[in-house]
């Protein structure tokens, strides 16, 4: 039997988050727990809410006065008005309200449901918010996990969103930091030797995907290591690099 | 070291596929060469383009002639006219037709760019088409790979789509064969026992992403094995299900 060319590995043991807690420190008890002998070029995918638990980006529901027209719609689409709230205060833009679904743009950038705002795997009454810069807390975790091993680690912040078209939601990364989370096989020549021209594959979005597979959603995995990705040859790791620019959106 | 939780094994050595081959013959060997031992509840997943291949779906671009509308978009979008002709026949109908962008609804149902239609990795001078019917290509291979190694395999047919919001292209499962291409976890406990309410999970294009960085875009790898997913209970394979209905949706 030959070796796998990908192999993707659960982070166990991580105790529940809370705020203020040292992440990466952590992250790194948790790693060692596992066994896992980190090499270069693996890629840590973390899910967004450890990070947002971590920075205490977590609201009691109680604490939120909801505005009128969060009431109204939250009347009208059988949610949580203060939930609604915070939705909105989270949006620097609302792209739909209708049918029950409200889709915004989030101040980052990202075009997703209730501007990720969100209730589960976080205690009763609280919600937990989008970290307020995933790139930053990608490369932050990036820099002490790489000082911590001595490797050259990737990063993907990822979270769970919908999509216009298909069914069910996928893991997409929200933050990346190490690498370049596009990988453009423009100008390459396909196996007829032909040049491509439309290829550029969003790679950061296809590690979270598949890291969704081994966390799971209700087996406290947030966590895992992707083994065997073949880094493009670019570092500069941002996730707004995965958000496609208004001017190019035919649906925004 | 602890054992990967998933792991992605190329199939290596796939000859080029043309019309009239006996994909699922094709396969099986080269599954044997690759030293490859199938397990109950791997997943194949295959590009849809050496199916294409293998059922006929090929077009020599100078046996087509394209339509008026074709002709006229073609010059503004820079794009070849037979090109955009093969797009508009093989559309239900189109979703948007602006800024050199052709995006349009499949008789299948898929949204995505130009119906499908692709000229990279094929000989010069042609097209391809999607497969006529990817779930009934993927339940084929199935049975007879199922036959062949004594197995129980899932398979889903890929093909990269662009997606509004997000900058590049990702693998997504357009055929599905053997079991639910939904990870459904309404009604689950989550790690605080409340139960989860908006959670069910595209496992299939998640498969279909991961199988995607292993495929390349350049390294003729069309073919390979996911082992390790969790396979939902229910059986019912089709990637129909990945479709989100128009009335649900709010950006067609």
């Amino acid at each position: 039997m030959p070796q796998p060319e990908i192999s993707i590995f659960p982070i166990l043991g991580l105790p529940e988050i809370v705020p203020g807690c040292q992440l990466s420190s952590v992250l790194a008890e948790a790693v060692r727990r596992s066994d896992l002998v980190l090499k270069d070029f693996d890629i840590l995918v973390i899910a967004h809410k450890v990070i947002s638990k971590a920075e205490g980006r977590i609201v009691q529901l109680n604490d939120v006065e909801p505005s009128k027209v969060a009431t109204i719609w939250a009347e009208k689409s059988g949610k949580d008005a203060r939930l609604v709230e915070l939705s909105l205060r989270e949006a620097s833009r609302i792209v739909r309200m209708e049918r029950g679904v409200l889709i915004t743009e989030t101040r980052h950038g990202f075009v997703c449901a209730n501007s990720g705002v969100d209730t589960s795997n976080v205690a009763p009454g609280c919600a937990v918010l989008l970290p307020e810069d995933p790139d930053r807390s990608a490369e932050e975790l990036r820099k002490s996990l790489n000082e911590e091993f001595k490797v050259r680690l990737g990063v993907v912040v990822s979270d769970t969103f919908g999509r216009p078209w298909r069914g069910g939601i996928v893991n997409v990364a929200i933050g990346v930091a190490g690498f370049d989370p596009l990988t453009d096989y423009r100008g390459f020549p396909d196996s007829f030797g032909k040049k491509m021209r439309a290829s550029v594959v969003a790679s950061a979005d296809e590690l979270a995907g598949a890291a969704e597979m081994v966390m799971g959603k209700t087996r406290a995995v947030p966590a895992v290591i992707i083994r065997g990705f073949s880094w493009p040859t670019g570092l500069s790791g941002t996730g707004k690099k995965l958000l496609r620019p208004a001017t190019e959106d035919l649906f925004r």
